[in-house]
């Protein structure tokens, strides 16, 4: 199984792999119930138990796609961690009032976004709420005011943030009173800027592990045809044949491993694909793996 | 009226606006001093009342063009604040021990330019004493012995920083065992490190007002060729048409709306302008007018 | 005399230029235990004290080298502080089980570094141990364990960083539950980063002395044919010839005089410019002269 640990000292217990909602109205396969509870079930069958959405993934679709899923099968919801992200406006018939595109994390912007998710998702509560995206136009004091009152409410267990700088996430966690208990932040062999820039130690720091979205790099890794990716890909080929795992898994656990243990977001539609990165969750390559990898994706030897 | 606010929790309480006297030796007009008294009372009417001082400013003649018109007129001392800033020295006719430019924030250096602009100010004290720059070549403590000096002799009220990075502003503010008054920066919508590098945060943290200095890129966003101006002035238009106010107007309000307030310098010579940049003080922009205008700058979507 | 100092208020003592030892190895006058005695004489005998080894210099030679030398001369290790560096794990034939480039700071790691650097160094005690590079892969808290056990040991009696960002530098400190002694990082005319991305701020706020290596840019500075030394060697001729001092001489007292005063490692494999350097070890420029040094190497004047 999946590894679990506690995403900071007050946060809740997760899954090493997080479950990415934010293609979930894209898949090829469609979104009934039926194959919204497919894959869900395969997470939790894997050991997947925490759900990633935000409000606004599928333009503010998803989370209903799901909560039309927990209806169906309420059972679930107490299998999984759910968390959710608030903060863009972007207009769109499901945001009738909103005329251009905009960040709002305001108290009473959370409280609304709040009491939205809690509606689409059908459930009674978020286990952790992020702040999606810095908002420059509104003060972190007015920021953590409204995080509290979400948590004081009940309706929101833990509140962290996402593509927060250092400075930012500190500012907040002054606010609060308390850590956020994630930054949600892009990390992968092709985007290590979080591994220099401060982002990851101050987790490790605080005890927090962060989370890693797109840690293929939005599937470049994969496919893409820049010369980077192409590198990183043979490299990655090497290390999947010398340990008979796949590719995907190794540029999975390439992020897992770093010592802030980041909490891995996976954003596949396909169920093989859920069972293939969880059975990899446990993968550890060896440190000479590892810096080959660096090596091969920054394209120089290590300084 | 325009805003006032205390600077920081320990510095005077200031106007919204901040009065720039940089260009004041410049002024088509002339630089009698019936026309620099004319300015200054067009400031003071209108509820501009902290001014903005260097002693470089003008190659260190423009204190004491204003001086000379509060020699004629000192009754107008009680009613405004005097910022001035200490630390460059450049050759020329007014510095005729330097040969070479250079920072100088050493303590007598400190003390040698408050007498001056005292002397070059006609008055008694300074408000608030800025270090115009980072020098490189004195240490913090050094410096931070200087300002307390100034400050404890009576001839400075309080003294904060120009143009720091927040590693500076801690490190002085660890040595002078108080956090500097305000950090005076460029803030603009063409130029908007300062919001993602952590220096507003700073501020924030520690309920500084930051003050911004050319807050329309240096007249750039209102006249300037590039094509981040360009773009920037059509979005300034729309907003400036739907709102009936200046395109000025909108291009302040859009730093003073940051959520650590920036006190926002201007630097016209023209008491129209003066009267112009009062009348949009209490101007808040929506959200969306705000974001529309930092996509407009930054000629792409917030991410 | 050269000057002296403590390297943070719980390291050893040192002298204000260190001699750096990665060119050992390649000394056209050869490795014999003569020249190698006739170099560290001459540092000692101009006040040189402090030795700055690596495990990796040479390729994991330079320490032998020096160790076959101290055997000879056993006397004159308790006039010297030898610093040295571990954690760069390059495949060659000294590192047998290595097959591609790593990083390892993991206490193991750190503990066979030393014990390996003690037997080659032909000492009983190491001054100061170096993390050589930040390891990625390594979580602080562990490096910090690793660092405490060899100290505890009494192998290793006081230990800092090299090449650390502001943020692993804090992070390391808080897991150590002290400051590391020192930072050694890139500084000089042509490497300003330190002085700008608060790495000396850093320093200077807890009374930790950096260590400068590549002080004349890898020798860049000398005779480089880029602009950039172009220009600055121009300046630094003017310099030296107002003052009467080598060009060498003026370029490291731009490095000792930042006000963090790094202790600067030459790297020289000539006995003349052990001689020459020190010889300059008390040379202050003056204000102007060290900003005229900074305009002609940035290629533009102070803002």
């Amino acid at each position: 199984m999946i590894p679990r640990f506690k995403l900071s000292p007050s946060g809740p217990e997760v899954s090493a792999l997080a479950y990415g909602l934010w293609r979930l109205a894209d898949d090829p396969a469609g979104t009934s119930t039926a194959r919204v509870r497919e894959k869900i079930e395969t997470c939790l069958e894997v050991g997947v138990t925490t759900m990633d959405h935000a409000d606004i993934y599928g333009l503010y679709t998803c989370e209903g796609l799901f909560g039309r899923m927990l209806r169906e099968a309420p059972q679930l919801r107490d299998r999984m961690e759910i968390v959710t992200k608030c903060g863009i406006n972007v207009p769109c018939a499901h945001r009738p009032g909103v005329h251009a595109r905009n960040y709002d994390t305001t108290g009473p912007a959370i409280e609304r976004c709040v009491d939205r998710s809690l509606r689409e998702l059908n459930t009674d509560r978020i286990d952790v709420l992020l702040i999606h995206r810095p908002d420059w136009l509104t003060s972190a004091e007015e920021t953590a005011r409204g995080l509290q009152r979400v948590v004081q409410a009940g309706k929101v267990r833990s509140v962290g943030v996402s593509n927060y700088t250092t400075h930012q996430f500190a500012l907040l966690a002054h606010f609060l009173g308390r850590v956020p208990v994630t930054n949600q932040v892009e990390v992968s062999l092709l985007r290590m800027d979080a591994i220099y820039d401060g982002t990851l130690d101050q987790c490790q720091a605080a005890g927090v592990h962060p989370m890693a979205w797109s840690p293929l790099g939005g599937g470049r890794l994969l496919s893409g045809h820049d010369e980077a990716s192409a590198r990183t890909r043979t490299a990655l080929a090497r290390v999947s044949a010398d340990l008979g795992v796949s590719a995907e898994q190794v540029a999975l656990a390439w992020v897992t491993m770093l010592p802030s243990r980041p909490q891995v977001v996976i954003g596949t539609n396909q169920p093989s694909r859920i069972r293939d990165a969880a059975g990899g969750a446990r993968l550890v390559l060896s440190r000479e793996q590892w810096y080959a990898l660096w090596e091969a994706a920054q394209g120089r030897n290590i300084p």
